[in-house]
């Protein structure tokens, strides 16, 4: 069987140490953790299998995390973790889409077998895979259990990256580049919007001639013209008209982390107006890039920008940058730190952001943004694009 | 304003008077949809929007659904659904990832405005959106109401397809027939597998010259020599070796709408017993297909494929086929009706199955896969590409 893990399992056991710090701390026994970048980050566990019940145990008294899912993808889990074949569990097919078996009946008897029954266990309420019903079954399966939230425990022990971690980022960063020059070179008057968004894609997915990449867990953003007051719309097949301004936000992936990366191009004739508005956004990142160090506060780094933009007589007060590392569907962001004016987070070595001022001005915006890690005494850029307006 | 609606009003409206007929039969007043697909379907609303809270609020007492979702989204909501503005509301951007606000006391709020305080409201237990905190927050919020599972009630509804849907559903099965065709054109010995996956998305997402595609809400699966015996693994950067069978499973997309289409493809040297199971495979995934009418039932299908690899000695127990139409990340399929041996829904004109019965031999699988719609008198294949084993 072939093994595909991307870091060292003393890499993998560092995790789980803190991990079980952290419950130790908040004196919980049990964490059921549904969210599948959690369970990429503690075990290895990589495949498209997370649309069915799927969840990595970590329970105080046993050594390995336990992955349990469904039966046909236990071979994926062999494959991509470093767990122990014992660790290994799963329900099986009957389980799936069934009104009558829970998949998650299975799940409560693998926490007794832990001696989890009568301990205090951890949930992801807030997380994307931990339905209403999967709640309902488990407190239901679980009786003698105390229920208590967990979300993002692991996530905020995830929003510091390691060396190795890093590595991959820097690919996921060069793919991101490869994708904005390729829409930079192809984008005219008259080309379709959905010939745009399939050259990022194919650019995103094909990676470089030294290493491929991977779908990003966001689909490409292209606000383009009328429709870029809409921030989350659909690309359609309408040709690029002259005189357009196309906000495009990518991102690259190398073994499901992210590194996310927008500019703004302007297809045809640029208002004065916009290449003044560019100036300043462009002066305002990059005076913030300059405040990152470690010690600062997330807040520190906000007010670096707002105070960049206060000087032209602009107000920016929602947040300009989040944190980014292992993504699965639907979200980008890691739902911890925020680059905003009231998130005391100290910065630390290996933190990675997006930093992504939007400035809107009436009808038209200007997104140059910058992903970058925190290091011993600044911040190492993880794109290469230039930080400008571009202009075809 | 732009507005991009994609059917007749009188086909939302007709829509809505079926889930209100199924809401008023099983005593719900309000229901409360969380599934992206299902919003989509009763108000036509289209956006990536759905990693933050975003619900339909559907009342017995109030003519038109009601669209809630984060303030930045509302333009989204104007210009993609039907509804009047007063039908379209919104949480401030203070409750997105807060630790203080919850998006559902907004939506709580709306309940009471159109007079569901004290009444019987139906949500979806089981949907990817509809996380425990969600459950938990309405709940206490709206303390006076009762709740009942109405997962798949609108679900339940989708599965017939209304002459409108199935125009798109073609289209759809053309992008997949191209996706296909042009892997097929460019698969050969040391092709690197990211460089499949991303001609794939090109496609996809290119679409054809006359309209173009959208991302399918589930990736390509490539089931490549030594990892296609994991189902969902992730495609890697190798380059394909000679004797090699790809199992290709990929999808078209055209405004949400998803038809699939699956192939194998061997490169290189055939083996003889992957040859007679591919004949074996074929032969009888076109009696499966000549046996579809309305009157029958998922079982008769599904019987009809059994009884042909009967005849050869083997027994396939799994199910076979599964409805599709609008789908959003992270499902592809319907979770309704499954062509399966106990399966009794009756086949209507107008539903549409991905019928896709994979053939497994130790360590080689088969699959050859057809999407149709059930007709007044038999099915229509909605992709074209010939129902063949591909051999390069």
């Amino acid at each position: 069987m072939i093994k595909e893990l991307h870091f060292e399992v003393a890499e993998f056991q560092a995790r789980l140490a803190a991990v079980k710090q952290e419950m130790a701390k908040r004196g919980i026994d049990v964490l059921l953790l549904s969210e599948p970048p959690n369970q990429n980050y503690l075990t290895g566990y990589n495949a498209d299998s997370f649309y069915t019940p799927q969840m990595v145990i970590v329970a105080l008294d046993h050594e390995e995390p336990i992955w349990v899912g469904r039966l046909m993808d236990r071979v994926s889990a062999v494959m991509t973790t470093y767990l122990a074949d014992d660790n290994i569990r799963a329900y099986p097919e009957s389980h799936v889409h069934s009104p009558v078996f829970s998949a998650y009946d299975v799940m409560a008897d693998i926490v007794k077998d832990v001696g989890g029954e009568k301990t205090r266990i951890g949930v992801e309420m807030g997380g994307y895979y931990y339905s209403a019903r999967a709640h309902a079954d488990l407190v239901r399966a679980l009786p003698l259990a105390e229920f208590v939230d967990a979300d993002l425990l692991v996530g905020w022990i995830r929003l510091v990256k390691s060396p190795a971690e890093l590595v991959i980022m820097r690919q996921a960063g060069q793919i991101a580049d490869a994708a904005m020059k390729r829409v930079n070179d192809m984008v005219e008057i008259g080309v379709r919007e959905c010939d745009i968004a399939a050259a990022v894609y194919q650019q995103q997915i094909s990676g470089t001639a030294e290493f491929g990449g991977h779908y990003t867990c966001y689909p490409p953003v292209l606000c383009i013209g009328e429709r870029s007051v809409a921030p989350h719309a659909v690309w359609t097949d309408e040709p690029v008209q002259n005189s357009t301004v196309i906000n495009l936000e990518l991102g690259g992936c190398r073994h499901r982390y992210h590194v996310f990366l927008a500019r703004s191009i302007v297809v045809g004739t640029l208002s004065p107006t916009f290449l003044d508005l560019s100036k300043i956004a462009i002066e305002g990142l990059n005076l913030c890039l300059e405040s990152v160090r470690p010690g600062r506060t997330c807040s520190e780094v906000f007010m670096a920008f707002h105070e960049a933009l206060a000087r032209y007589g602009i107000k920016k007060e929602s947040r300009i940058g989040y944190p980014t590392g292992i993504g699965f569907p639907p979200g980008a962001g890691e739902r911890t730190a925020s680059i905003r004016k009231d998130d005391r987070t100290i910065l630390e070595p290996g933190m990675v952001f997006h930093l992504m001022p939007g400035l809107w001005s009436d009808d038209v915006g200007i997104t140059i943004t910058q992903s970058f890690a925190v290091t011993e005494d600044g911040y190492e850029p993880l794109t290469k694009t230039p930080r400008k307006l571009f202009v075809k």
